[in-house]
């Protein structure tokens, strides 16, 4: 972790731009220091998916689109550092569509979840990658 | 929020009529009252999204077909109103899919996620337009 | 349940054979005995989907592949059954994924939820089937 996984209506596929976000949004969660200056989250840990949806109803179930991201973290940083990182990525996702924000009907979300897990296991090539 | 998420087999992709479902359930979400008469959910904040899983294995693996509801709703509502929101989309869904349960192995699961996240960020024009 | 959702990188798709997967790990789920010797988790509620993701960026963005095992339990197991389970799907994922791990980049990640819902409920023509 951190994962981030995108959730969106597919009627903006053509606008959205979604590779570009995620290149965007992992720099974000890359670029983050916590208390000390150390990285608040391991780079070679960072993963951030983004699926639209080919069926959606979104309030009345108008032409309205919506994009959901969830942030999945390990327990530990200060409820500080997750303000801190809740907003640093909505920013970034709110920058992201400003022109489609004005153009049409959206909603953007932005949740964390925290240690929700019960167990947690891994196999792989990518963190001892990025830990040089 | 309230988010609610589907995620299928693609198995029924031809008959399930999804677009379809995820304006019925939204509608059930916006019609739902608390116990003062006011709305349980916002119109608003209403989103359904739907997923047709490309591949899959239900029980044995044999050409089963699964359809997964997902809620997530804030915080703050009772007991005895989540079941009221959660008894009646699963009777819309059961209603939406009767002839398809009539035809085939079949399996419907809604559950309900509440307040789960530990930061809930939004940006959006559609709160406003629904809340005159 | 037990609902396991698998999201993942799609520059992996082609090798992925993500199909055979779901089937592999269905029949590990079913596999599991308790320790009274009786299944851990029931066949008819086994269900296994898996999510390519078309937009992506993984650590530093590069070409790198990424698969996320969710699994999703209702509550009531030992600490040491979930860590059984745990450890018997991430080992079954390894083996389907070995020589793709030793040629390119990939990470994988599997975590359990446990009895995260405050509203479960079914509709299903399975579990009956399963019972006999």
């Amino acid at each position: 972790m951190p994962h981030l996984k995108i959730e969106y209506t597919d009627n903006i596929e053509a606008q959205a731009d979604m590779g570009t976000l995620c290149r965007g949004l992992a720099q974000v969660l890359g670029s983050l220091k916590d208390e000390q200056g150390l990285p608040l989250f391991p780079l070679g840990g960072t993963r951030v998916l983004a699926y639209p949806a080919p069926h959606h109803a979104v309030a009345d179930g108008g032409d309205h689109a919506f994009v959901y991201l969830n942030l999945r973290i390990a327990i530990g940083r200060s409820d500080a550092m997750k303000t801190i990182a809740g907003d640093a990525l909505l920013e970034r996702a709110k920058a992201h569509f400003s022109s489609l924000f004005s153009e049409r009907t959206l909603g953007i979300t932005l949740q964390i979840d925290e240690g929700v897990q019960v167990y947690d296991g891994k196999h792989s090539n990518l963190h001892t990658l990025f830990s040089k």
